[in-house]
C-alpha cells in the first residue's frame, strides 16, 4: 500500500465531527491542523430511528466545510468514519451517500467494538509508556466505549449503547434536571454498566482515563470550581462529581448552567453524560480519573499509519479468524492462490487502480475465511460463514467491508440468485466468480496440477480458456464448470468455457 | 426420565417408512416387530419442493395402519424421525400437522448429521465388535449418508444431498438407462462426493459396510447372479458392481429390469442408487463393502436406551458445547439454578407431566447456551445465540428441538415482539419468562444472596413476589424489573411484582 506523507481522519461522532489533519514523520504523526463542528446528529434522531432533515442539513454543511479542507487529498491519505448514530439510522445508506458527495470521500460507519478498539488506540498513543492496565472510558454522543489495555494492547473492548446526547434527550427531554429525573437517568446508566462491572471493575485496572468531550467538560469543571481537592489538581473524582451534582439539581434546567468551565453548547447535553460518568465511578469502583486528549481521530489515523507498515489490523484479525475457527491453511492458501490469478486477470482492465488493490485484497482475506462457517455446521456452511462474517467483531473492518466480504462469501457456493443485488457492482461480480471457479478447481483439497487457466470478460460475459485435454482427464471438474455455466446463465451472464488452443486461433 | 420395557422407532424415510419395535432386557433391546411401507415421499416432492397430494395420501394411509401398531404405547416409549424429504419439503409443516394426527405420536425432522449419527449408533450395534476404523454408507431415498466410527463411536459424519430416488428421478426421468444419462448421474454422484474425499477415502478406514435397500439390494443381485468372484460369498465389489452396470445398460429401462434379488418395487429406484454406489467405489477407493442390516430406525431406538440411563447425547452435546464456545461455566449454573427453581413454579399446575418434564429439560439447556453467541460478538449476542443454536449440528437434537432453543435463546434479551409466535404457547412463555427473570436477577455475574421469589400465573398474567426491603436494596435489578413490566404489558401480559408480605395478607 502506498504511503503518504499527510493524513486525515474525519470522525462523524452522534454529538461532534471532527476532522483531524497529521504529518507522517519516520512512522509518527504529528497533528497538522484540526476542525471540529457540534453538530449534535443524535438530537436528530426520530423516536423509528430516523434522522431527521435539520440534522441531516447540519451535518451536510458541515461536510461542505470539511470537503472544501480535503480537496486534492488522494483517497487513500483520508478515513471517514461513523458511529453509533449511523449505526442505528434506518436512513443511514441514503443520508451517506449524500454525505459522500459533500464531502468526497467514502464513509465507513464502524462497529462499537471497533470504535472502542480505535479510540484505545488514540488514547494509548497519546498517554506516557506504562505496564500499568489502563481503562479508558469514553462517552460519546450516542455510546459509551469501555477499554482496558496495557501499553498498544487492548485488552478488553466494550460499547454500550449510550451517550451524552441520547440519555440527556432521554431522561432530560424538557432540559428540566429534577431529582428523580437524576436518579433514573443513573440508574439506568448503572443498569446498562452492570452487564460488564465484573469486567471492568477497578480490580482489573490501575488508572483510568476519561476521553472525549464530556469527560473533559467535566474535568474542567471540578478544575475551576475547585470540586476537587487542592491537592488533585487535575481530573475527576466521586468527590468532584458529586458536588457537581448538588449543582446541577439546584439549577435545576439545562438552560439555565452558567458555571465556570461549561461552554454553552455543551450545556444540553452535559446531565445525561454526567449521568452516565456518575454511574460508572459508582458501579466500577472509580475513585479517580485522569483525562486525555486522545480520542477516536487519532486512533483512525495511527490504524491507517499501520495499514502502510505491513501492520494493517485487518490482516492480523484474519489470521486470528483462521485459527479461532480451525480453518485449514493448506486449502485456505490452494483457494487464495488460485483467486488472485483469476481475480487479476478479470479486473486487469478495471480503470481504478486503488479500487483494484481493494478488491483483491477483499478477496484474500475472502478466499482465506470462507470457510469459517464450517464451525457451525458442514451443510450449508457458506450461510454460516456470511453470518460469522457479517456478524462478528472483527478488529480493523467497518461495517461496509464485513457486509462486503460477507455477501462475496455467501455467493460462493450454490445459487446466485440470493446474491443477484451484489452481483451488480462489476467488482463484486469479478470477485465472486474468482472465489467460485477457485473452490471448484480446489474441490477436492488435495495439491493437483491445474493447467494454465485464462479468463476474461466483464460485465455480461466471460471467457475461461483451459486445455480440453485437462478437462478431459478431469470430469469431475468439468462437470462442475458445466453446471457453473448454467448458473451464470440465470442471471443472463455468458460463461463460457473455449478449449485453450482456441483462444490463440 | 422414566424407562419403558417396551420401545418403538419409527423411520419417515424418503423411499420407506418403517416401524421397529422392540422390548427392553438388561439395557438391550430385542427386535419385537417390524413393519415396512415404500411410500417413496421423494418422489411425490415437486420441482419447487412441494410435497404433492399423491404422496402425502401414501404417506397418511401407511401412517394410520402404524398408528394402529402404536396405539397404547406411552408418548415417551415411541420417537418417530423424519429425514431428507421432510427436511425439504416446504409444506412440511402442514403435511406434519396430518401426519402426527394420523399416528398419534409427535414427529421429528433430523438433519442430514443427526441421521448419520443415529444410523452410525444402529450399525454399529449390529456389528460385531472390534477396533477397526469403520466406514458405514447409507443411501437414503432423498440423502446419502457416510460416517467413519470406531466400535460406538462414529468420528466423521456427513449427508449428502442425493439419494436413490432423487437420483433417479433427476437421470432416469423416463426410466431409460442410455450410457449417457448413466454416464451423466454417476459423474454428479461422484463431484458431489469428491468435497469428502480426502476425509473418507480407502486411507482413512479398515471396513466398509452398506446399510439400507439400495445397498442390500446391490448386494443380493450381485450373489444371485454370481457377479462376484466365488471366494467373496458376499457384499458388493467393484467388479461385480461393473457387471451389474453392463446388465443395466442391456436391459436399458427400469420397466424391464428382470434380474434375480431385484424386487419390483426396487426397481423404478436402482439405477439412481446404482450410481450413487459406483461413484463412491470410484471416488473413495472402496474395493469391498460389506452389508449390515443396521438402520437408523434402530440408532433411534438405542439413542432412546440412552436417554433412560443418563446417557442422553443431548445432555453430553449441551456440555460440548459449552466448552467448545467457551461459556463461562458458573454463570451458566447460576443462571440454570434459578430458571430451574423458577420454571417450576410457573409450570406447578400444568396439566401434562411429561411435557413439563420436556420443558424444564430444554429450559436447562438453553440457561446452559444462552451464552453460546458471545463467541461471535458481545452486542446482540442472544441473536448470534439463536442462529448457532438454531443452525449448527447438535448431536441427539432434532431440528424441532434445535428450534425451540433458539427461539428461546432469542426470547431472552431484548424486545418480545420478535417472539410473540412463540409466546403463544403456555409453556414456551413460561420458559422465556424463567430465563429473563434469570438473567436479569445475575446480571451482575456474582454470587448475590437472592431473597425468596415466588412466580405464579400462566397465559396473561403473572405475579412475582419479591421482598420489599430486598428491591430497595438492588435498585438495578428493580429498574431491571421495571422494565421487565412494560416488556411484557407489550404483549397484553400483565406482568405484576409484588412486595412478598402482601401475598400472605
Amino acid at each position: 500500500m502506498r504511503e503518504y506523507s499527510t493524513l486525515a481522519a474525519v470522525d462523524l461522532g452522534s454529538n461532534s465531527f471532527h476532522l483531524q489533519v497529521a504529518r507522517v514523520v519516520d512512522k509518527q504523526l504529528y497533528p497538522l491542523d484540526s476542525l471540529k463542528e457540534m453538530v449534535r446528529l443524535a438530537a436528530g434522531l426520530t423516536a423509528d430511528k430516523i434522522l431527521d432533515d435539520a440534522s441531516q442539513m447540519r451535518a451536510l454543511d458541515c461536510l461542505r466545510r470539511f470537503g472544501e479542507r480535503l480537496r486534492g487529498f488522494p483517497t487513500h491519505a483520508v478515513r471517514v468514519v461513523g458511529t453509533n448514530s449511523l449505526r442505528v439510522a434506518k436512513n443511514a445508506a441514503q443520508f451517506l451517500r449524500k454525505a459522500e458527495a459533500e464531502l468526497g470521500f467514502p464513509i465507513e460507519v464502524i462497529a462499537g467494538h471497533e470504535e472502542a478498539r480505535l479510540i484505545y488506540l488514540g488514547v494509548a498513543h497519546s498517554l506516557p509508556a506504562s505496564d500499568n492496565n489502563r481503562l479508558i472510558m469514553d462517552i460519546g454522543g450516542g455510546s459509551t466505549e469501555f477499554i482496558i489495555g496495557s501499553r498498544l494492547e487492548p485488552n478488553k473492548l466494550e460499547s454500550l449503547y449510550m451517550g451524552c446526547v441520547s440519555h440527556s434527550l432521554r431522561y432530560f427531554p424538557d432540559g428540566r434536571i429534577t431529582k428523580g429525573a437524576l436518579k433514573r437517568a443513573e440508574l439506568a446508566a448503572q443498569t446498562e454498566i452492570q452487564g460488564i462491572s465484573t469486567e471492568f471493575s477497578a480490580a482489573q485496572w490501575q488508572e483510568a482515563y476519561g476521553s472525549s468531550g464530556t469527560a473533559r467538560a467535566l474535568g474542567r469543571i471540578l478544575r475551576l470550581n475547585n470540586y476537587i481537592d487542592s491537592n488533585q489538581s487535575e481530573g475527576i473524582t466521586l468527590d468532584g462529581l458529586e458536588r457537581f451534582r448538588e449543582y446541577l439539581l439546584k439549577a435545576g434546567d439545562s438552560k439555565k448552567l452558567a458555571i465556570a468551565g461549561l461552554h454553552p453548547e455543551r450545556a444540553p447535553v452535559i446531565a445525561g453524560g454526567f449521568a452516565i460518568m456518575f454511574a460508572a465511578f459508582k458501579e466500577l469502583g472509580i475513585e479517580r480519573m485522569l483525562l486525555t486528549t486522545g480520542a477516536l481521530r487519532q486512533g483512525v489515523l495511527y490504524d491507517m499509519l499501520g495499514r502502510f507498515h505491513n501492520e494493517d489490523m485487518r490482516e492480523i484479525s484474519v489470521q486470528q479468524f483462521m485459527q479461532r475457527y480451525r480453518i485449514d491453511p493448506v486449502q485456505a492458501t490452494r483457494i487464495e492462490s488460485l483467486c488472485m490469478q483469476l481475480g487479476r486477470q478479470l479486473l486487469a482492465d478495471y480503470p481504478d487502480e486503488e479500487a483494484v488493490e481493494d478488491a483483491l485484497r477483499l478477496l484474500s482475506w475472502a478466499a482465506r475465511l470462507h470457510e469459517v462457517g464450517i464451525s457451525v455446521a458442514h451443510s450449508g456452511y457458506h450461510k454460516h460463514s456470511a453470518y460469522i462474517l457479517g456478524n462478528a467483531d472483527i478488529p480493523g473492518f467497518s461495517k461496509m467491508e464485513q457486509m462486503q466480504l460477507s455477501q462475496l462469501v455467501l455467493a460462493h457456493q450454490g445459487s446466485l440468485s440470493k446474491v443477484s443485488e451484489f452481483l451488480i457492482n462489476p467488482i463484486s461480480l469479478a470477485q465472486s466468480l474468482a472465489l467460485r471457479l477457485a473452490t471448484i478447481f480446489y474441490r477436492s483439497r488435495t495439491n493437483i496440477k491445474l493447467p494454465r487457466i485464462k479468463i476474461r470478460g466483464g460485465k455480461d460475459a466471460f471467457e475461461l480458456f483451459i486445455s480440453p485435454a485437462w478437462l478431459d482427464d478431469n470430469p469431475l471438474t468439468e462437470t462442475l464448470l458445466r453446471a457453473e455455466v448454467e448458473e451464470w446463465s440465470a442471471l443472463k451472464i455468458n460463461f463460457h468455457i473455449q478449449g485453450y488452443a482456441q483462444e490463440k486461433g
